[in-house]
């Protein structure tokens, strides 16, 4: 067991009904609020890919911690996937479903130079709607996906499919 | 002047009439993207604060990217201020205005022990309803506030008055 998902074993809290009855939620604030699982995490989502990407991608909004602090750490920049009507200027948008409606992202269309090799990390893969969104983003921009990371994977839920023939680097499954 | 607001001053993007006409919004993004700019950003926000603080937070969402890496990279943990509905467990809540109604804050009661201190990192101060907001959490939860460091104040909207008699530390002013 590496340090990584011995910090997940430890911290992650087990909430169940939520957000709705029979859901059982996954909290990882612990584990961020700990200074050397935050550390331990962040380096793990990003060392198999090291000298194969330029940028760490984040999705709103847990993302954007895991995905600064991975890219601080790794010594990297870090791109914004945002949700749809925050960013200013020329954007890329994708749309994916929501159990009710969908809901969008975007990206700006020249926030990088084409060819940028983007690493996309992110804190749960569950039905993988909004990493193939911004997978989609990324290819429409003109960068190159170098690769996915998530702390959790959660089976059942055909994220890992949706995703193929991308890979995704899970640090723990549940 | 400093590496850091020489990388604002390179990197920040000036975008008239965003969200509404009339308003000139500064993009951080690319400030963000660049490896070097988000290292010497994330480390001037809490280099004041050395050796005075013990876990960085950061509000939704662009404060969780900064704090984030400002934490990973001084070697803190990372406590997320999230917009209300989106935490699991026990909460305390605190309101802010927004231009038509209002929003509101959470964090988790029980994330830090008593008496943690706390560094509030947030990338712009503008009317400073999102950083009272916070600070009356911190406070609520039991925690000290360490400090406030901001990227970007803007004049002329009351932020820094609203806040007092609590400092805030700002990269850049416009």
């Amino acid at each position: 067991m590496t340090d990584a998902t011995a910090h997940l074993d430890a911290l992650t809290r087990v909430i169940p009904d939520f957000p709705e009855p029979g859901i059982l939620f996954r909290d990882l604030t612990p584990v961020f609020a700990d200074a050397a699982a935050l550390a331990s995490i962040a380096d793990a989502l990003v060392a198999p890919f090291a000298g194969a990407y330029d940028v760490v991608a984040g999705v709103e909004a847990r993302g954007f911690a895991l995905a600064a602090a991975s890219a601080a750490r790794s010594g990297h920049g870090l791109l914004l996937v945002r949700k749809a009507g925050k960013l200013p200027g020329a954007t890329l948008t994708e749309s994916y479903a929501l159990e009710y409606g969908e809901a969008a992202l975007q990206v700006h269309v020249d926030q990088l130079p084409a060819g940028t090799r983007v690493l996309l990390v992110d804190d749960v893969l569950a039905t993988g709607g909004t990493l193939a969104a911004s997978h989609r983003l990324i290819e429409r921009a003109g960068w190159a996906l170098a690769g996915t990371a998530v702390v959790l994977e959660l089976d059942g839920l055909g994220g890992r499919e949706r995703l193929a023939p991308h890979e995704v680097l899970a640090l723990q499954r549940a």
